[in-house]
């Protein structure tokens, strides 16, 4: 099995609009709403690709409540006393984004939650730690269950910004897989975190891997036109489960461009497009990356 | 008592941001969250007046658990299976607003409101009937419910815009209190309903009435700053208590003006300033308007 980690989950919220005018007065055409965060993504490709999955983190009160019931993926978070918190989206020719911070967590339940989390892992062969933290959790978060989940023997992939990446990569889990922006954005090296595998993804340029086998590069076979958004969980979904069938890395780093562009391919984040997925899985661009000068 | 009937409450989110950018993310930097609607705004400033009131309306699904569980004036509402809408409004060095339509009411929904409508109407003195129809609802509802109340002896109050203050005006209410624009959009004359009387906000112009007794108005003694959401709100609830006390209309009209700029000397709507209510109070500023030419 494989358990997703969402500690910051959200109720996301998108508006649609003719026009957005600052200081103006709006009235809503459409309200789409939905489960939000990295990590129900990457929960979400795994359940639609039949691979067993469980969906855990932190949710909280009324908001959080709306999120779970309409999550379709086994989950079983820890309540919080916090409100989990939303993001609207106001979409006219392109997207205004407005993010809530998250609920305040107390010490407490971040304990709980490291010891649920003990438990859960001893189930999992893989572990998946998406996105950001709420406020109250200490940045090395992410590294505290990277060790914790390798002492129930389960492998960790990490996907994190900022400095609960860079708190990760001192963990050394399995796979570090920031976007190419978080990566240089960290600070970071293009290099393996440890023993593991560090992959980047960058956008329509591909994904490249710095794994213990060399490195490579996945180039999409062609350009795939949609929505990016979740296409680095779908990416790290098929990581995942590479990590869990110990596929050899060029096979992994295939699927994970395959995932990625058929995420594109569909209309919204924990989605995917099963016939781009198709299509590009038969004709993988995977290669020995140039070593950087 | 007095009932206000709010049928399209919303849970409304105010973000504050550095600078609204159309197209950009941004990280919210506070969220307020606090119920919302006229007829709310209406209850909450009879509440804090000491006035006996009892809120009712239409709320459903988890947003209007969020409103009634926030809610410190004494409700009773008909509850729906749609889901309360929200309202979201982003400030920064002035608010944009986005406002959602709210859910679709079924008709037995509708029928189940009335009904509980007409138990409670027997109990009021008056009804304040007050802000905008969720979907589904009959542009005459206001003018059906004044009907009802009427039916129960209860005095009305409707403040409302476009077709559905046309269709209120119709049924004759005790007071119809648009403002100057939703009046002129709405293509009224500046004229009694029938026997009622008509009392127009014009924010900082203070209030224009014609009723039975002749027409007045109250123009404010001192130019208050601050937020004037909320001030008609203020000025319906002051009509309210004039109502059921069958106050003169020189000293109802008094009482709106001083409670309007009360409110809008208080940071949100449904507030307002004791010390401002008291000052205006002080020196009422009330004459007979002029006839129209």
């Amino acid at each position: 099995m494989i358990v997703t980690v969402t500690l910051n989950p959200a109720w996301d919220v998108t508006y649609r609009v003719p026009r957005l005018t600052r200081h103006a007065s709006h009235r809503v055409g459409s309200v789409l709403e939905r489960p939000g965060g990295k990590g129900l993504n990457v929960a979400r490709v795994l359940h639609a690709l039949g691979e067993p999955v469980l969906a855990t983190g932190l949710m909280g009160g009324a908001t959080g409540a709306l999120v779970e019931g309409a999550l379709e993926v086994p989950h079983a978070f820890v309540r919080i006393a916090g409100e989990t918190r939303r993001t609207v989206t106001v979409v006219d020719s392109d997207a205004t984004v407005f993010n809530e911070r998250g609920p305040e967590i107390r010490p407490e339940e971040w304990a709980a939650f490291q010891e649920a989390f003990s438990a859960r892992a001893a189930e999992a062969e893989v572990v998946v730690l998406s996105g950001s933290l709420p406020p109250g959790l200490p940045e090395d978060a992410y590294a505290v269950l990277t060790r914790l989940a390798r002492a129930q023997s389960a492998k960790v992939l990490v996907d994190a910004a900022g400095a609960v990446l860079r708190a990760a990569a001192a963990a050394g889990p399995d796979v570090l897989k920031p976007n190419a922006a978080e990566l240089a954005a960290a600070g970071l090296p293009l290099a393996a975190p440890g023993r593991g595998a560090l992959v980047v993804s960058r956008g329509a340029g591909g994904l490249v891997a710095v794994t213990p086998e060399g490195r490579f590069e996945a180039v999409p076979s062609e350009t795939v036109d949609g929505n990016p958004t979740g296409a680095g969980d779908a990416a790290a979904a098929a990581l995942a489960v590479a990590l869990r069938d110990r596929l050899p890395w060029p096979r992994a780093l295939g699927e994970a461009a395959a995932l990625a562009a058929a995420a594109v391919a569909a209309p919204a984040a924990g989605e995917f497009d099963p016939e781009v997925l198709r299509r590009h899985r038969m004709s993988p661009r995977v290669r020995r990356a140039p070593c950087p000068s």
